[in-house]
């Protein structure tokens, strides 16, 4: 594209690197920062910057936080003695929005996928079962998303708690199978938890 | 929404004030965002606050750009000769895009609209008329939005100029009628050219 003007055609190149933002949206992004006050898109900047800048991983539970130990694994009314297993810090903020779960989570980063070639050692799976050996944990909500990946995840964690002084379960099927977990709307999400099943 | 991390929570209320971005999207864009390398989501932020702040409006055609006059103002490989009257910045790149035009430009910053109390007084219409008696203008080619408030803009301009010695153009309705300059594609912008009439 032969867009002259250098510091909007570096904005469009930049924005274009997001995911679901192609050239044209981003060229309409771009035509429409310029246009805001100064104030607005420097708070926008800084709002980008500072979220990447101060966010970290939680030492305990692996979701996003500004200070570790993040807000829920250190909040008195969540109760420590339920884990939900999840893939990503996505898969927690969609199920914080249900506001329906006062257990803690544990982070995996990831599912098993030999296609992609990511093993059990490369998640977060060893921190888990430290856990629930040292914390009194009684019981584990496999969360995982419901596809072939996530199931192999899933089963693989299940076989390994197994052995261990603790209840494990999953996440009912109320979630469409191929789907994912991110997408899911609360009623689906309240449902499949509500319907969990030991393993 | 529960999102208990504050960053990331900001993050989310900023971008979501984007067009076209609503919450789920902006959510999506901030946990991308947290994904990436800092470097790189440095660039991001770099980019939109420093284009921002250094764009300013060309005090010649009233292009956006980061010295004045602009850069198309300023080439002697661009025909003075020739001015392309449209709506916006947004217009300027759209028909910079199609690679075929070699004249230079005039942008408004509006059209008529007595709905949204728009006049003539609050366009770059007087603008217009200085270049046109001060440089050595042939012909204003207007290239406004083919909807009703883009026409009566043009027609408005047409007759200011009738009495000067300049030929007055109209880019032809190869445009699809009450459609939007941005969104047009280069062929049928390069014909619309072409097919200009006088006025």
């Amino acid at each position: 594209m032969a867009n002259q003007i250098e510091p909007i055609a570096r904005m469009v190149t930049q924005l274009a690197r997001l995911p679901g933002i192609g050239p044209k949206t981003a060229q309409r992004l771009a035509y429409f920062i310029v246009a805001q006050p100064e104030e607005q898109i420097h708070e926008l900047a800084a709002a980008i910057w500072q979220g990447r800048k101060n966010i970290r991983f939680c030492s305990v539970c692996g979701n996003y936080t500004a200070a570790d130990p993040c807000g829920i694994c250190t909040d008195p009314r969540r109760e420590g003695a339920t884990l939900c297993v999840v893939r990503d810090p996505r898969d927690v903020a969609s199920i914080e929005r249900m506001r329906d779960y006062r257990g803690k989570y544990h982070v995996l980063h990831g599912t098993i996928s030999p296609m992609e070639g990511v093993g059990p050692e490369d998640l977060r799976i060893r921190e888990l079962l430290a856990r629930v050996g040292a914390e009194s944990v009684h019981e584990v909500i496999l969360a995982t998303n419901p596809d072939v990946e996530g199931e192999a995840t899933a089963s693989y964690i299940a076989r390994l708690l197994k052995p261990m002084d603790v209840r494990v379960t999953h996440i009912a099927h109320g979630l469409p199978v191929g789907g994912d977990l991110e997408y899911a709307d609360e009623a689906t999400l309240s449902l499949a938890l509500a319907g969990r099943k030991q393993i």
